[in-house]
């Protein structure tokens, strides 16, 4: 079956897609920004970036940071950060399905060569 | 309201998306690929490589090229072009009102600041 993958467009530089959906979702199982980065085979900065992105579209954090402490500073989703994470793959799920038999449709114009 | 955009993925460099079924409508509509790609701000020779991708992923081709003629050649779709990009967009509306009231609750967490 084709997979369905999809963008939310807000406005101009305000779209969340599966890049950031997934670096959100490495930060709340690693609990580290920089852990969830190398997962993700990106830089630090273009992290950062992204988050930074989100925290300015929904106009508040979705990533809390701590410095210091024990285990030398981390990072955890915010409440906000898992409502966005789960109402995107909601989105996604709810979208696939709807649209089952016609990506069905699509994938037989696909001749056997 | 927040906008849907999709990606269908095929497998590995067989991907459709926003982009490319814009490019058909575009020779669909002008009869001709240097205007499609003009119209999208892209490269004759970077349409051209999206048209053989698109070939390649269904088999056969999306686009019929004429050289000649009393117009000087053209482009038009072939019945399976046309037939993609009205499954596309139709996956495209389904998708967007399967997850209307969910893109309207992701939409409700961003804060007014």
């Amino acid at each position: 079956m084709p997979v369905l993958s999809l963008r939310i467009d807000f406005g101009p530089k305000k779209r969340i897609g599966p890049g950031k959906i997934r670096l959100l979702e490495h930060i709340g199982t690693s609990g580290s920004i920089s852990a969830a980065a190398r997962a993700m085979d990106m830089s630090y900065k273009h992290a950062w970036d992204l988050i930074e992105e989100m925290n300015r579209l929904f106009g508040r954090p979705l990533v809390h940071t701590q410095t210091g402490g024990r285990e030398g500073g981390g990072a955890r989703l915010t409440a906000v950060g898992r409502t966005v994470v789960a109402r995107f793959r909601t989105i996604e799920r709810t979208a696939a399905k709807a649209a089952h038999s016609e990506l069905e449709a699509l994938e037989a114009e696909i001749s056997p060569t």
